[in-house]
């Protein structure tokens, strides 16, 4: 089959690699119907060392069992699944309490020997516990919304929830990518007064609008901060979702943190000791998040894709297939693509 | 009156200075029955700038009320109050939300020209949201704990609050002085399981066990997170009570939290940064604290303390007068004393 293989930076190829097939019994096998390229993925598309073997690529997914081993109990041959960013088994102490992320089988797609999603097929492990059977066909309308459940709708909503978004309160968003723009229709649908979305990408900011951003930040750094603290009667938002990971969003995010508020952090932060230390102690700022449970989330936030009242779908502005998958990475990249869906 | 003075690193004197008085017509004026020397006053005294006007010291105190400014309602003269660290004025908007260490007005003793509560009397600004009347005589054999109110109680109970700790969690606690010995107090009045000091002095090692520790990590670093990690199953604990404020400190803390759990941090971070950014964001573990609100916890403290239920004034070992207080820094600097009362 074919698969995305990352070489080095900026070196990414689509090679032949053996099919994917079962190998431990809680296994299954998905032909996938479509994959995304992360903003996550950009880190090693700027960073990564050559290496001869390369890294497979891609952690979102939907796709159809084409194979399941012979523990898997709840999927068969023909179900629509998707597949989130973090393979889990389900049933261990941490799936129970609703953070897979944390599983003792944790594992992630395209790293320790797993498959990448941006192929044909893929191998998935504790089948039963990483996936989830969607009630559609395979060529639905709301596919590019349902994709978003693999990650980012997710991730969005994972900031939000750890933000402690709700009726009454005011967020900011620092970040206008693909998460950030979940992060909006997230702070929307759990009640936010007031959504201020950091940014300065046009056709972001107008999507972000329609999401239910009421203000925009285009500036940076301590502008942004000083004109976020002017929308907010001086004293900053209770909840700020950080879509980041940089030292700099950090400190933005603190700044424009109201006193006794929370950040909810989901940027993969790039810095080993966080910025802002001391005023977030002093201003009783509580920082939380990490990679987001969101096969935790999916059955709070599919209804609201079927029933339409919710269309992260949107994010995606560009759809290449299996041998576009190298000049999706590189408009990524450029920012001319916000998130680019792969249809292998 | 006579009162303290900090005149550089290690160099503390009693002096005479003007009597305190009413200035704004919302001040009060208090004659300090008990005052305390304060973890916190240690980090001046290593490390202070020679400074020839000086700076007045001490922020914990229970007084008498001598004197009140023509705005103040709630006080007369004679009342016997606890005075928090932290100015408040009880009626902005962080007050009335619990939150008065984030006062509009806020303030602290013995800074920004504030007197310090090491002396006879002090001035006590926005007296009405500041000061809590207590409903007992000066001479009442609960002072030392009444007098915790006024920081250490306070601070380990926010601590824990931060930490989200509760009946069926189990809570580690970095730090074995004075704050750390309220935490523990303060977990199990919330009703924590299990409850792990880090600590090894014996003598703040055998109260942090009366007052419910139920065990005792006595190694440090690395070595000191992996014997926690063996008391909980290799998972580390649901609640953290950070109270030291050095990086090392927040490391271990880090280290031992359970995935999914909550930090609360009371000490006064020394570090710009707050390192293990990394592994904190990996685990989705929640970081909080701050100067803690104590005015707003008192309601809540106060009848456990009358009906001597928690006896949180235990942490006193050692009681001097206003010529002794020299040595009282000394002798907390030394570790030789665990918190110092002084009776002016």
């Amino acid at each position: 089959m074919r698969a995305t293989v990352m070489h080095a930076a900026g070196n990414v190829r689509i090679e032949d690699v053996p099919d994917a097939t079962i190998i431990e019994p809680t296994d299954a096998v998905v032909r996938v119907t479509r994959a995304c390229i992360c903003g996550s993925d950009l880190w090693p598309y700027r960073s990564m060392q050559p290496s001869d073997q390369g890294q497979r690529m891609g952690h979102e997914a939907i796709g159809v069992v084409e194979a399941i081993g012979a523990d898997v109990r709840t999927l068969k041959r023909g179900d629509v699944v998707v597949m989130p960013f973090a393979i889990s088994d389900g049933t261990c102490i941490f799936c129970h309490e609703g953070l897979p992320t944390a599983c003792v089988h944790l594992g992630f797609f395209g790293n320790q020997g797993n498959d990448g999603a941006q192929a044909e097929g893929i191998r998935i492990p504790y089948a039963d516990g990483t996936l989830f059977a969607l009630p559609v066909k395979e060529d639905d309308a709301l596919m590019p919304s349902l994709l978003t459940l693999a990650d980012v709708m997710g991730t969005g909503h994972h900031a939000a929830v750890v933000a402690k978004v709700g009726p009454g309160r005011n967020v900011a968003i620092v970040g206008d990518g693909a998460v950030g723009l979940c992060g909006v229709i997230a702070a929307k649908r759990l009640g936010a007064e007031r959504i201020i979305v950091l940014g300065s990408h046009p056709d972001r900011i107008a999507l972000a609008r329609e999401f239910g951003a009421t203000d925009v930040v285009s500036e940076r750094g301590a502008e942004a901060s000083e004109h976020v603290r002017q929308l907010t009667g001086g004293q900053g938002t209770h909840s700020v979702l950080e879509c980041v990971g940089l030292g700099q969003a950090m400190e933005t995010a603190v700044e424009i943190t109201r006193p006794g508020g929370a950040i909810g952090r989901v940027g993969v932060p790039q810095d080993a000791a966080m910025p802002g230390s001391k005023p977030a102690f002093y201003h009783n700022i509580t920082v939380g998040g990490g990679p987001a449970p969101v096969r935790a989330y999916i059955r709070e936030l599919l209804p609201d894709i079927l029933e339409g009242r919710i269309q992260p779908g949107r994010v995606f502005d560009s759809v290449v297939d299996l041998n576009g998958v190298p000049d999706g990475y590189r408009a990524m990249d450029d920012r001319k693509a916000l998130k680019v869906m792969v249809r292998p």
